[in-house]
């Protein structure tokens, strides 16, 4: 059973619904990122509510970020973030070598100017539920390897 | 674990979002609604493709009827159709007692008014389900009790 498949599939109408409504210039196009990073921060609210109702307090930032990794990456991505590195000041790095919103596209470097697209929901996701964890953040992704290697950088303030 | 909190949340974002853009005149949100169920129509599209990849051929309408309320429906709402009507001449209802895109909402007549934004994108999956199965249908939805007890009707054409 396709358990991923209904939230991915939806994500990827939301996308090309936003985009298609946007008139084709850059600024509209870096408008369509900043919408849908707004609409996954949203959701990255809503869903870090109900997950963290029964868990006991985090200890600190790191704690906090493993609970990002593990819990609540398998609730919207059905897996588990493969690493996670930081410089113990503030920056976290988290990859995702099949990450599950790129991981329909081609390989190689085709499609490559379209990343920002499918990776701004992912941002907007975890930066809101940081932020619902009291931690405020600037997260970043970028994609190493097309199609499926994300990595997503957040950069606690 | 919330499984289905994902798919819920951004659901409600993509409402919420279509019908923000919408002017807010009766035509515009008329035009909302089939927005939203034609979104749902190209997603139901792809999620049969998956879920049906290794099935055996389906014997006739009736059986194409119970793999949406079995297979189809636990795959994007996480149980099964409570119960499943028809008058063997193509019109079948389909009853969710749970219905997960409106369990959230709250009990009363409060927001009736509001149900046939929730319900759009849901007839389009079916449509666009038993489309990608052969089967031409129209589908349309109605809410019985608020908060979460829905029936779907699909017209086989």
């Amino acid at each position: 059973m396709a358990h991923e498949a209904p939230f991915q599939l939806l994500h990827s109408e939301l996308i090309h619904y936003i985009c298609k409504t946007a008139d084709g210039a850059d600024s509209e196009n870096g408008r369509s990122v900043t919408k849908l990073e707004n609409m996954g921060f949203r959701v990255g609210q809503g869903l870090i509510e109900r997950l963290t109702k029964d868990t006991a307090r985090f200890k600190d930032e790191l704690d906090v970020m493993k609970f990002i990794c593990k819990d609540f990456w398998t609730c919207v991505f059905k897996k588990q973030i493969d690493n996670l590195r930081t410089n113990h000041q503030g920056i976290y790095v988290l990859q995702d070598n099949k990450f599950l919103l790129l991981c329909h596209m081609s390989a190689g470097k085709q499609y490559l100017e379209h990343a920002p697209k499918y990776l701004a929901f992912t941002c907007g996701l975890v930066r809101g539920a940081l932020s619902n964890m009291g931690v405020k953040s600037i997260v970043t992704a970028e994609v190493s390897v097309m199609p499926a290697c994300g990595d997503l950088a957040a950069l606690i303030q």
